[in-house]
């Protein structure tokens, strides 16, 4: 580690400053000759059946340039499998959410465009409205789907009674080991619906270009070439023809992963009016696009008197929305957190993504990784607490190890999760305070993560690295930056292998004419997927570089290194040459450098929805993460206060601690969002409160105090020994800010957001039952 | 020949669609927010000291956003080669032609720019005037620069001379070979400057970021990674920080390869302002910028009487205007013309760049090669009258053959020069016919041309192909084209490579961002050179088709072929995969398929001008051509009427037949302009007629029949044979209507261009000297 010289240091963003000085373009900032303006009619309605659509008085309207219904689509259905292709971009038959989208508008300004949506008159039938999962689950709810393509029947879906897609574990003797238990506990933990809260809401730009037949797309995205292949199949364009083009986005949190109706549209409308088309959405628009899955969490385990797990049972029912989107991940993910979390070979899961008439869900980081560590994590301090045991030691008793083999037959590889647990612990050693109105608690909560995930069709991530002859290089890689840093990191790579300082290597990224395939910025994969084909390619372009070297000064080649600048033999600085000689050297030996890389884990790959059950290695790596918070409660107004959290996550190496920290910091802070105060409010279907003022995240001054713990066990397969960070200090937060109030005031709330009201009702109620501490 | 699906193929230019139909964007339409619009204040003198410059009346006028002088530029000299260095893009000192550029402002609109170029107040001390090149070589001629960075000294130029610089061969014994000779015959042929005439006046746009530190340029350019040096130079930034990017243009020629004034303003005034910069040239600006270089040639030849060359001797004199530019190629390449034509070991040339007080001369189409093959075959012609022998047979006997060596060392491999010469003169083998005013004549013409050629620092090219999971294929090069289509070519190669349709390919060019580098489009480079790159690229990705199928097969690899979209084993196109399962196998086998290649002729690239003398390989092939024409002369008013030509060019092997003859009508058409209307009219320094009006250039009612004579010589290491095409009929051209017009009406006009009056002056000569034919 003590021999790099820019990997492992804490380097500033190379976009920070664009960013601060506003120089940054994101999609809103781009303007073309002759662009128009497009907006989306969406239903009134939570379900109803479409009777006809009249677009005429709008088409007539002044300024308007084109208006479109599902009649005017290829009416390819969409879906992220092959079997969840359950949605229309623009549905012709009927409306499953309120705020679905039936008609869009392309006019010269967005007032043309409010002006002609109010002018689409669209008929409805209303039909009945469920949107509760478990009513959604009965015999006799109102069915949402008819069967569709794909659609893969009763083993894993029942659409009559509203299931999309069903997950099912079972492996080991779960029975037999609750009877091995000496205790046994069991309860039910729910979640809610909250937004990723990006701070720029969606905006979609598609500039269809008739000349070469090509549509190049801007839009803030986590994934160029997932959206790329999404628009070519549902648009039955070749790929070629789809250009998704790197912009900067400002904030995506896993709400940016897919295809939205609002693309396809807004490439529809280019195609038709042959000029630029941009639908920004409002902030309302933005909250409805996406939201996490709220979840029903019955749960059930048994525990020894030594704290030793010994089964673990748990139904999940995942509330989807109208679409299926991501669900089927949302559903099998919480049990990739569990197994591999725990030790336990008894472990029976069974889960469910119910459709219901509310806004489609999608991913959100985490993937339910929070939901289920919530139930997880507070389920093990109630045992603790029966047991008689510390929340540490019952935790530190069952924590996966390095080596291990989950019940998914999927192997732990690199684990620092016991020191992890040790070091957030230690961080926070002592007592909790009393202050003057409230009371002080301390929690802890775990989690594990993945780096990089099998479900589905991947690509491996591909780079190139390119020199110019005054020995500058440039980066070029699919890979997407959110905001985490990713792109700052193959920059720090790229400038660790050939020896040259960071501002002499610029990246090209996220462009998916331009630059090479990648998976894209989800599931945990940049670091450890695209980090390492940047290493590839760039230690492709040393080798190069060294051979032209050695050749010219006849030195052996693996005596050669490459260090400020210069490429010579080791010991000896004065043997060698500039970087900028030798690519000059390589132009004469007429064998300009190009370094070439690729990476993908080695995943079983097979492992899919359609065998019914999942085994194999499901991850390049796990992290291993664990906060301990400290919160003050007030007894009297029920507030809550994260006064300080200490997040310790197993990182494998932390490429660059500054990068690593920030991701940790936003992690505690969107965690205690998600705790404390979010909550989306609902009416039916209608969504009450989407915007910043009535739905509440945390902000500046709610901040704790937050250490940031690195701990970093070197994995075998990640690029200098990294992997995914600070992830799992997102889901973590969650339980131990539930378990530190439970602390401070006795009470345990199994509902989030844990609100100052339920804890008022809740310490009345202890009141009631004249239930001490 | 026979194998080939598209290479040799009859196909339509791949961006042809969009040119036609206007949606191919061209320089001067893209718009940036907030662009502004530059200008470049010229100076009225031919020759002047700077005094002074006021800009504070126009920087105070509404609009004006910058202005700026050489007092602003880093005042870092530029010139092509290192040795060149005599210019600066502003001006501090002196200026040097008429129109030369001393200030530049940037404004909101064009009307503001020329409103404060009018406020700028220059004083200037007006200075002696040289524009005639002999009047400038003479001792005591004003001297129009001083010494200056890199000036080689008197061996190579004599700037109290204004020489500039000096080329100077003498192989074997000329003296002995004079002697040698039946008949020794001597003259001098003088041409003028003249103009490309590119329908696109030129226009540069640059875009700097702050927040990045880059700037992007956009502008008709023949080499975008040498364009990036040079700014990247002059403007003291890192090359990764100057961003080339591709634009189509209309038209180069030759006139598009270098680096402007204009380019740095738009550079500077966009770093200044912070806004886009677009400076839009008049279509007088565009004749000043560059012409062609005037050449005054005494040549002299000694012939037995069989016709076999024995000695040559060649004096030239070139008029370069203010400054080098490309000045010391275009007394270089003439010598290259004449030693690869004709079998002479016996030959000395020395040559001249001298400056004068004109604007300046650059690269154009052919660079010296239209003027020297002017003095020569119509020297070969006259030679030819006077020994008695058919111009045809006095042509086939000197004609170079595969495999000579020429006095320069450098070897001529593949030829047909042979064929070319027969094949024209018998395409056009008829007695020409009297009309009722007029006589009619035929003439020939012979050129060579190389492809891909030594002098100077050059890079190789390398290209990319990159594999979609759809099977369709993206290549990238760095390779421009400037209409001749080159990018039609890079499509075909890789599809006839990788067996897909052409339409399945994308090609993503001549943007030094995001392509590898490439030399550029001159020195007719890119078939050969950059053509080679892209088939390497395929090749490498073709293996990496066949051993992701080889290995899913159990198949040979050796067995494989590509057709069809699909990978099979030959003969049983049962046993193999389509591209699209192929690359999807490379996903699943973590090895996206990403082809590299790269290319350079094997030069000797050592000659350099520092050595005084050139020997060793100049080009990776040289080809050759033949036209014969017949023109019609009216003997009443002098004028020339060229009635058919018929061009027969060696190109190696012809990628696209329909290509190579649009180039040679191309070529064809040039030259007549060249040889019979184009002239500028000079007042000193004065351009009079930069217009299209009164600059007269062939029009489509001018065309004569054109036949093209395709001869494949299949060049060893051309791509598929291939290698350049066409330029040797817009040199062959020259003589061959000189030629014809002599053969029509017996007289020999030596200077071009040949107009009705010289014709008509000649003609009266002839009654007064009573000379009869």
């Amino acid at each position: 580690m003590g021999e790099y010289s820019v990997i492992g240091k804490r380097v500033p963003n190379v976009f920070g400053r664009s960013k601060v000085d506003g120089s940054a373009k994101y999609t809103d900032d781009l303007k073309f000759p002759g662009m128009l303006f497009g907006g989306l009619l969406r239903s009134p309605y939570a379900h109803a059946r479409i009777l006809s659509i009249n677009t005429t008085r709008a088409e007539k309207l002044k300024g308007v340039k084109a208006v479109i219904t599902g009649e005017d689509t290829n009416k390819v259905p969409y879906g992220i499998f092959g079997f969840t292709r359950d949605q229309l971009f623009l549905p012709t038959d009927r409306v499953r959410f309120l705020g679905e989208e039936v008609a869009a508008v392309a006019a010269v300004d967005e007032q043309v465009v409010k002006e002609a949506l109010e002018l689409i008159e669209v008929k409805y039938e209303p039909l009945p409205v469920v949107t509760d999962p478990e009513e959604a689950m009965k015999v006799g709810a109102p069915q949402i789907h008819e069967p569709f393509r794909g659609f893969l029947g009763p083993e894993q879906g029942d659409l009559s009674r509203n299931i999309g897609v069903r997950c099912k574990r079972d492996y080991g003797d779960v029975e037999g080991g609750f009877k091995d238990a000496d205790l046994v506990c069991e309860d039910r933990f729910r979640t809610v619906a909250i937004n990723h809260g990006t701070l720029e809401p969606y905006v979609t730009l598609a500039r269809y270009d008739h000349g070469s037949g090509k549509v190049e797309i801007w839009c803030p995205n986590q994934a160029p070439f997932q959206k790329m292949r999404a628009i070519s199949n549902l648009m039955q364009m070749p790929l070629n023809d789809v250009v998704v083009r790197k912009i900067f986005h400002g904030g995506a949190f896993g709400g940016r992963s897919e295809t939205f109706a609002a693309d396809l549209c807004a490439v529809l409308l280019s195609k038709l009016t042959r000029k630029a088309v941009k639908i920004c959405f409002t902030r309302e628009d933005t909250f409805i696009l996406r939201q996490k899955h709220p979840y029903i969490i019955d749960i059930k385990a048994g525990v020894k008197k030594d704290g030793t797990l010994t089964a673990l049972d748990i139904r999940l029912i995942s509330d989807g929305g109208a679409y299926m989107s991501t669900g089927p991940i949302a559903i099998d993910f919480p049990s990739v957190v569990v197994e591999s979390m725990y030790r336990t070979s008894d472990f029976r899961y069974e889960s469910f993504e119910v459709y219901t008439n509310k806004p489609v869900r999608g991913a959100m980081r985490g993937h339910g990784g929070q939901q289920m560590a919530f139930a997880m994590d507070s389920l093990m301090d109630m045992m603790a607490e029966k047991i008689g045991m510390d929340p540490v030691d019952i935790r530190l008793r069952n924590a996966r190890r390095p080596g291990e083999m989950l019940p998914s037959k999927s192997q732990i590889r690199s684990c620092g999760f016991t020191e992890c647990i040790q070091k957030a612990a230690k961080a926070m050693d002592r007592g909790a305070k009393k202050g003057e109105h409230g009371s002080r608690g301390i929690g802890i909560g775990c989690s594990t993560m993945i780096s990089g995930f099998s479900l589905g069709f991947r690509t491996p991530s591909s780079a190139l690295v390119k020199l110019n002859d005054d020995g500058q290089a440039t980066v070029i890689s699919g890979l997407q930056d959110s905001g985490q840093g990713n792109e700052t990191m193959a920059v720090q790579i790229v400038s660790e292998e050939l020896g040259i300082p960071m501002e002499d290597v610029r990246i090209l990224n996220a462009d998916t004419e331009l630059t090479p395939p990648d998976p894209g910025n989800y599931a945990m994969c940049t670091t450890f997927v695209s980090g390492n084909a940047v290493r590839c390619a760039a230690a492709d372009a040393k080798e190069q570089l060294k051979a032209v070297v050695a050749q010219k000064l006849e030195a052996n080649i693996h005596d050669l290194v490459l260090k400020d600048r210069k490429i010579f033999v080791k010991g000896s600085p004065s043997m060698g040459m500039t970087v900028k000689q030798a690519v000059r050297e390589s132009f004469r030996s007429r064998q300009p450098v190009i370094g070439r890389g690729s990476y993908q884990p080695d995943l079983d790959m097979n492992t899919s929805w359609s065998v019914g059950k999942i085994e194999g290695q499901r991850t390049g790596a796990y992290t291993f993460g664990a906060v301990v918070v400290e919160v003050e409660v007030d007894r009297e107004t029920g507030q809550v206060r994260l006064i300080e959290a200490a997040g310790a996550q197993d990182v494998g190496y932390a490429l660059n601690p500054s990068a690593v920290e920030g991701q940790n910091e936003g992690s505690i802070v969107l965690g205690q969002g998600m705790v404390l105060t979010e909550d989306l409010a609902w009416d039916e279907g209608l969504m009450l409160n989407p915007n910043f003022l009535d739905y509440r995240m945390p902000i500046a001054k709610d901040m704790p105090r937050i250490r940031s713990i690195i701990v970093e066990s070197m994995d075998q397969d990640g690029p200098y020994g990294a992997k995914e960070a600070t992830e799992t200090i997102n889901i973590a937060v969650i339980p131990a800010i539930a378990n530190a109030i439970y602390d401070a005031v006795g009470v345990r709330i199994k509902e989030l957001p844990i609100t100052p009201q339920k804890i008022l009702a809740a310490l009345k109620g202890q009141e009631r039952k004249g239930v001490e501490r």
